[in-house]
């Protein structure tokens, strides 16, 4: 008999060879039907593999990233049996699930071409397959075997990777007709696969080198349900619709430029009023919270980033130096030794502790020209960021307030749905992966997860993933449509104020080393406007619109009064425009509508004659008529209170 | 006889060969006291050089910048008169006036030392010869003859360099004993040199090279009377204790780090309040004059610059450039290029304009680790920019609006004295120093000089040392103790335009070039805040000071009450601190006035139980008992209001 611990602290002996299909069989035939894979000790196994020894089990469903990702997996491997169905002879390099959901594979396709059509064919014939509820069968074999049996097929893509892998047990998956050399794991078989999408083709050099053959690469999605993909389906459709960077564009929100460089935005005008006010917002937020504010520069001299550790082991992800007067000179790609030094430029008391300093600081990372999206992967990047540095009996209260601010921005911004991902050490590797503080690891992710499951955070653990430093979070949040991000980490630190010698005389009046939190609540600019304009498909609340209100004169006669309006809301600090063009009162209000201006101001004689406005709010239609004062009170108040989309 | 054309346009007939000093006691006696050199079409000459053509005539007394200057270098004779008096065979290199006021002369003393001893003897020995009237000769000699007299002399840097100077007249300056190779212009005779003062001591590299010998400099200052090198000496001690450098450091203003780089300085927390409140100022002022604020990135790549025309023209001035997937990245000098791209990034109407952009830009330009100076000389620069697009008609406007924004700034900061330095064209040098667009130098040229008459502002206007691209002012302010900064210019810019083939449409529907306007009234945060440390001597009005009251317990029993207090000041967005400490009532005062904060609310027993606070305030003292509310709303009254200190 072997014990089987389970997640919530439960367990049970079963028979030495069980499976993890059969113990959730034991609990009961519904959640068999639903199990993709699971969590085995920490790592991920088939289903169907015999446990044989005392293990801690998780059992990952479709809700689990885990049991996502196995399910997409196991799909690129149908796509590959639906490939070689219908193209005998094809040769397969990698077939990976990726990022944000689906899957691709590799292949050689021997000079064929693949069409639009050729892709509705194999999802017929992926259905067809997944049907017959193939088995994904693991087998071990020896690296020897391996070699041996793609030498036979003349699979030089095969033979490439057996290369590159360590001698000793091999394994290979196999489902109805195809075979593939696999890590693995897979879902128990191919029945689970209900709905299938190939959604594009692309050419793809061979190792990404662009000196090798072109392969063609299949991207495609499947769901264990075809309402799951309509909706998937859908989802997609509105994400192009609110692309954010055909949205900047139409907005003016940033721009590129050639000349200035790719990756590097150019904040017009509406861009930066919305960088102002999430910037109020930080300031407001951070100063109630007791952070001090610093202003540091962009470069520093080589010999800090020596003592950070940033070089060498980061400096793929940065600029190249400039050397002036025989020093080397980076641009910052974190803030943090910024930060530090400030630190260490007055003595520090316990009385001065926790000491928190924050800053929009701006950072520059290298990402290849290839990997540059829209804001989302940029190279200039404005940072929400602050570092706390504090005592051991600090850390908790000063963890918690971080979590806080959090969870307030996720409110104000209606963001329903996150996930913190806690990444903690292993204790297995300390010394190596990880800073060796048994007992500072110990008490700072107890302290974490405590603060996690006080505040009712949804969170997933993830062991063995911690920072070398620390343990830290992941934060990832979900647009309105549902659509993944990952936006900021919160991090844990204890090496930093080692490296710089970082010290406060305790209560002892002995020299300690403060624990240091970096934070990024509204992660970067960037990528949280990049955010924010999917999110709210352009209709930014009041607060955050560039313009928040545009009058709409509906003939000439009513201008002056228009601009006698614009006057008093711009005292009252409302950013307002008058369309003063000579248009129909119809073409007025459509263009309005597509900028996305949360009040329009309709004013012809009548409302002029009467002192007062027509209102028409974004999103809820017509408010009738009311009064000026009337008016910019309630959106006064709506700006103050940053209240949401009506 | 000759047409001399005075300053305020009158022309009046004298004899040829007349000298200025001639044409000053023609006025008055009075006058030709004062007189110490002349403007002649433009040059600065001697006042008793003959005058023999038509000319336009400017007589330079002590109250004008060439004035000063040609005093002080003929101040340096004098010291060189008195150094050879005194030690015989003594060589010289060179002796300028100095930035600042003052003047220096290298000397080679032959191994000779010179203590603070010796300069008590030069100066009694330079009053002595400059009691005796001698007489500035001016002599033109040809090169030859020049390089005959110094072989004599045996003076190898005098010959070096003669060789370094043009074929052709050379001239000599002699007073009593001393002859010196010099281009001149001098002072009709030393007895205008009424009071002296030899301030230092320093080594010197012959040309500022290392390799060379070590010179020995001795840095000297006269005045025209005894009062004012006292009134001199007496604002450099007051400049010593409000020194910014000490005062930054003190105060918690900024730091420097070894290991981020010289000339980059660090904000502090203190420090960063200060550019929070700099730049909210910046940002209502623009705001409410119409400009759009814009965040653009601090790098771009060498093709913007070549366009821009700072490569190769002031490459000198920036970092030295990144390589980066085979393309060369700058670190930006100046952000205009980046504005123009927004401003060419959408299709512009004349409607659009005047198109202002505002940004706090950020900027990188080397300087010597030698020229670099706490605050005032640094690396990176926090600017605060705009650049205004219009069309010429639009000018006018414009131009009044930026130079009122200047005045409106240096009544709040209480700046008095200010000078605007108003740099024209030369017509002569059309097409070479400057772009040959007559037209536009005129039209520009008159409406800014209409401005700056207009508006009665102080100016000066320097003919022939405008920009390239346009009429430029450059701000001079001058600071509480009377030091003398410059502080920003403001710039007309014709070509830039046209470099980035920027372009509106006009109202005839035809593309046109806007004219640009480059501003910064508030200079830049480093050398703003630089000169108001100096200004304020530490004490920054309330709205400025980064802690703006500190409440002072008089024992533990009114900790709880102050604390209360601060809870309430901080609802009402007042920077507030207690004084926690077990300390003595009076150390705390002491402290809290040493630190400079504006505001001190010391509560005892007595202001517990009615509820009051005893209200000190930095340069007023004792303001009595008041209730909190009174003093909230008085320390709010002058918080919005930016008032002066008292």
């Amino acid at each position: 008999m072997i014990k089987i611990t389970f997640p919530d602290g439960a367990v049970r002996e079963y028979e030495n060879g069980i499976t993890a299909l059969e113990v959730a069989k034991s609990i009961s035939e519904g959640l068999a039907k639903k199990v993709l894979a699971a969590n085995v000790n920490g790592q991920v196994w088939d289903a169907t593999r015999p446990l044989t020894t005392d293990a801690t089990l998780k059992l990952l469903t479709w809700t689990d990233e885990d049991g996502k990702s196995t399910f997409w997996h196991s799909s690129a491997h149908l796509l590959a049996e639906a490939v070689e169905a219908l193209y005998p002879g094809v040769k397969f390099w990698v077939g990976p699930p990726v990022d944000g959901g689906g899957f691709y594979y590799d292949m050689d396709l021997g000079g064929r071409q693949i069409t639009e059509d050729d892709l509705r064919k194999l999802e017929v014939k992926m259905a067809e397959l997944a049907k017959q509820n193939e088995v994904y069968r693991r087998k071990e074999i020896s690296k020897a075997d391996a070699i041996r049996y793609f030498t036979d097929k003349g699979d030089e893509y095969k033979l490439d990777l057996l290369e590159n892998l360590q001698d000793g047990q091999i394994t290979f998956y196999t489902q109805g007709n195809f075979t593939d050399l696999c890590r693995g794991p897979h879902i128990p078989n191919t029945g689970f696969i209900k709905a299938v999408r190939l959604t594009n083709i692309a050419g793809a050099y061979w190792k990404g080198d662009e000196k090798n053959k072109q392969l063609t690469r299949v991207y495609g999605v499947t769901f264990p349900s075809q309402k799951e993909l309509d909706e998937y389906l859908q989802m997609l459709e509105e994400a192009k619709k609110r692309d954010h960077r055909k949205l900047g564009k139409e907005l003016g929100i940033f721009t590129f430029d050639e000349q200035v460089g790719p990756g590097l935005p150019l904040w017009m005008p509406n861009g930066a009023v919305i960088i102002e006010e999430l910037e109020k917002l930080a300031k407001d937020t951070e100063g109630r919270a007791g952070y001090k504010r610093v202003v540091t520069p962009n470069i520093a001299k080589e010999s800090l980033y020596l003592t950070s550790g940033h070089l060498p082991y980061y400096q793929d992800s940065m600029y190249p130096p400039m050397e002036l007067e025989g020093e080397k000179y980076y641009l910052r790609a974190m803030n943090c030794p910024h930060h530090h030094k400030i630190f260490a430029a007055e003595q520090r008391s316990y009385k001065d502790l926790p000491y928190r300093l924050a800053e929009y600081g701006t950072v520059y990372r290298y990402e290849q020209s290839g990997e540059l999206f829209g804001l989302m992967r940029v190279r200039c990047l404005h940072m929400n960021d602050a570092h706390i540095y504090c005592s051991r009996e600090q850390f908790y209260d000063e963890f918690r307030g971080v979590n806080e601010m959090y969870l307030k921005y996720f409110k104000i911004f209606g963001i329903d749905k996150y996930v913190m991902r806690f990444s903690t050490h292993d204790p297995a590797k300390l010394g190596q992966k990880f800073i060796d503080e048994p007992e500072l690891w110990k008490e700072t992710e107890d302290l974490v997860r405590d603060v996690l499951i006080r505040t009712k955070t949804p969170y997933v653990e993830v062991p063995g993933e911690g920072a070398f430093y620390g343990p830290k979070i992941d934060v990832q949040i979900w647009s309105a449509i549902g659509r993944e991000f990952t936006l900021a980490t919160n991090q844990v630190d204890f090496a930093q104020g080692r490296r710089f010698n970082l010290q406060f005389t305790n209560r002892d009046n002995h020299p300690e080393s403060p624990l240091i939190i970096h934070r990024a609540p509204l992660g970067t600019h960037e990528r949280f406007i990049g955010f924010l304009l999917e999110h709210y498909a352009g209709k930014f609340p009041v607060w955050l619109a560039p313009l928040q209100v545009k009058v709409l004169p509906i003939t000439d006669k009513s201008l002056e009064y228009a601009q006698s309006l614009s006057i008093l809301l711009k005292n009252a600090d409302i950013r307002v425009e008058v369309d003063d063009r000579s248009e129909k009162i119809g073409k007025k209000i459509r263009d309005t509508e597509l900028a996305r201006v949360p009040y329009m101001l309709v004013v012809g004689e009548k409302e002029m004659s009467e002192n007062k406005v027509a209102v028409r709010r974004q999103g809820k239609g017509d408010l009738g008529v009311k009064g000026i004062e009337e008016f910019i009170a309630e959106v006064r108040k709506e700006i103050i209170e940053r209240a949401p989309n009506p």
